[in-house]
């Protein structure tokens, strides 16, 4: 049954201002949705690694991408424990103290482990998802994969189960002492700007930009 | 002595797409003084786990800093493997095959431990080396942490020994036998965006907003 929240566990209950701290399903979802690349975690040999990496969410997974020569991905094919970062920074919390700088963030932490999509049909399904979470409406507009670059491409599902996400947002917090300084306080407010696309320099195709390009944008939640 | 580059290890050579990969000293810290946040990988009893956290670099090392009572702070203080990933993405690849799809983006990827810095003066110097690297012009304007704030805040020292870059940048690499289709072909540039300051609602000080604050962006490389 799903639910409109994720169950906290003591592997992913937000310690430090647990305020900031949610589990609110719509809030993960929006916070995924929003953004363009994951940061995974793996350990080999006692070593943490984490790398930037291509994702999109579909229900309660996350599609991960990358090649099939990847060490990240075989590992990660495994079955091996991994945690997927996602983190959008709205903005630089200026505050009268130097201690309450900060910063406006959203992020969401995921603990679990991946499997790869082996049957062809749901691994095209999934493709054509990942290429729809980064440019709506592309799809059908590039050439399908062939069964070469099927196969060089991993397409790993990981369930999102342990999940949390984390939120600061508005004003900085001084203390009530410090509201008289002198010194400016407030938020430079941060966004991710897609500018005109820009056409590479072997294009033949004649025609407009397509409309799903021009003034790209990604809803913010 | 310092060179030009760091050393490739087995741990950080660029194994995929190799010549994506850098060692450049001077690209490594381009890249890392333009971002604000890095994410940092630990391991706890076998799971990894992947942080948002603030940072600047001062010479060849990271400063880290975040709340003592963090967890994850606390575990870095205690010396555990690290790994330090700063990621910028600088475009989405839009190409004729769904295959080559990709993204531009410039990453640096450290591994290595911490060490917390606890001599007041050198701690009190990294700190205002953090501000400095958020907001330049920003130290002199605000109120000095005092004794308890400065115990409530942690900063690590964590040097940069194992280091690698990777970059991708460019129009999408099509293969020739699809230059002549009719998809259009080309790059959506990624910038960040910083907005105008937005005072906080109780703000008293009079006076314009600060010259550091207005138009404030950060270097790119």
């Amino acid at each position: 049954m799903t639910t409109d929240r994720f169950d906290a566990t003591p592997r992913t209950r937000v310690k430090r201002l647990p305020d900031r701290g949610s589990y609110d399903r719509a809030l993960v979802h929006a916070i995924l949705d929003e953004g363009i690349i994951c940061h995974v975690g793996i350990t080999v040999e006692g070593q943490p690694f984490v790398l930037p990496m291509a994702y999109a969410r579909r229900g309660d997974a996350l599609l991960l991408h990358g090649s099939s020569a990847s060490r990240l991905l075989k590992s990660l094919a495994g079955g091996i424990h991994a945690c997927v970062t996602v983190t959008h920074l709205d903005g630089l919390v200026i505050a009268r103290s130097t201690f309450h700088h900060s910063m406006n963030y959203r992020s969401v932490v995921a603990l679990g482990t991946a499997t790869p999509i082996l049957d062809p049909e749901r691994k095209l399904q999934a493709l054509a998802d990942l290429v729809e979470h980064l440019v709506p409406g592309r799809g059908p507009d590039a050439r399908p994969p062939n069964d070469q670059e099927m196969k060089a491409t991993t397409i790993l599902d990981f369930p999102l189960t342990e999940v949390s996400a984390k939120v600061r947002s508005g004003p900085p917090g001084d203390e009530p002492e410090d509201l008289a300084l002198p010194h400016w306080a407030g938020v430079i407010p941060m966004t991710t700007q897609y500018g005109h696309p820009e056409a590479a320099p072997d294009l033949s195709a004649k025609g407009p930009i397509p409309p799903y390009l021009i003034e790209y944008r990604r809803t913010r939640s």
